[in-house]
């Protein structure tokens, strides 16, 4: 193969999340093919939302306007901020459709391993929200994760001086789950916190 | 989530071969982390790819010129021509790097199922190119499935009038392969088509 605009675009596709050099190949076949109602549209919202997209300068979300969509919403309560690790997990709460106040994205964990500390992470602009008076409640909806709960924890230290309510995901068996599937460590969470029926 | 250019980027990742909504958002998270070194030149190469990527005229290869690079290249021996279902399965012989001949590639197989006869196919033109003399072997290097050894069927009558030599690849056991998780009929093959050590 020579090097062409085809093998530059599977050596740019492969190097996706999830996509190999074979998918890669796949995806790109797949594009050429359907030129104008796939591969002409991509181009063009590629190269629109290069210049569109920016981050929210209060909470951490993409947007194309900044504020974002959800923190120039008048319709959503500004006193509970739902804390999150990614992005992925803003959206993640967003599909559920119950969450009706606002956001904090975090953009990772504290993490030791990969020397990363509060301040490689989007927590200062939090402590300054918080600090405001306007915010009444935080939820902490960090992963279940060894580094998700290092991050809570840390959080919550850091927000004791407000009056804040500070709030967690409840922890137990997801919907649909089977007993005799799930791991240990969660029929035992979910068993500790058990309620009343 | 409003309608804004990150969901439209995600909708048209999800349309790709082996990518569904979820990794889709996986993706488009990736690119915006990484603007500048990859949405960028991913925009700019499809752009430029829509331009520049045209099938060869002669054997249905994509490529920036046209007759394409293996078609133009004189090293390359013309009375071979490797009949291949995909442009992918082309890709791939080019891979193992042993075939020095050229290639038609069909656009597919004949298929009942699909209502795909041989008028939907690439098949006039390579019936012309074997007419003209310059061509001695002809290579089906079509998948073994039914429909790809129905295709290579329906072919060796369509070219049984000219003076050409017509193969196919060998079938048998794969490199590395295990008999005990061979599928009986690669090792029913294998048997059949025993050859003297």
């Amino acid at each position: 193969m020579t090097h062409n605009d085809i093998d530059e675009l599977i050596r740019l596709f492969s190097k996706l999340p999830g996509l190999g050099p074979r998918s890669a190949r796949r995806v790109v076949l797949h594009l050429v093919r359907q030129k104008e109602n796939l591969m002409s549209p991509l181009a063009k919202t590629l190269e629109s939302a290069i210049d569109t997209i920016r981050t929210c300068s209060h909470c951490g979300n993409l947007d194309t306007i900044d504020p974002c969509h959800i923190c120039s919403d008048g319709k959503r309560d500004p006193s509970v901020i739902c804390v999150v690790e990614e992005l992925a997990d803003l959206w993640a709460i967003e599909r559920c459709n119950l969450f009706r106040g606002r956001y904090h994205v975090l953009g990772g964990t504290l993490s030791a391993i990969d020397d990363r500390g509060p301040a490689q992470l989007n927590i200062e602009p939090l402590v300054e929200r918080s600090a405001r008076g306007e915010v009444k409640e935080i939820i902490l909806a960090t992963n279940a994760t060894l580094e998700g709960q290092t991050t809570a924890h840390y959080l919550t230290t850091r927000l004791a001086s407000f009056n804040l309510s500070i709030s967690r995901l409840a922890q137990g068996i997801p919907m649909g789950g089977e007993l005799d599937y799930l791991d240990d460590g969660t029929l035992g969470a979910a068993l500790k916190a058990r309620l009343p029926f």
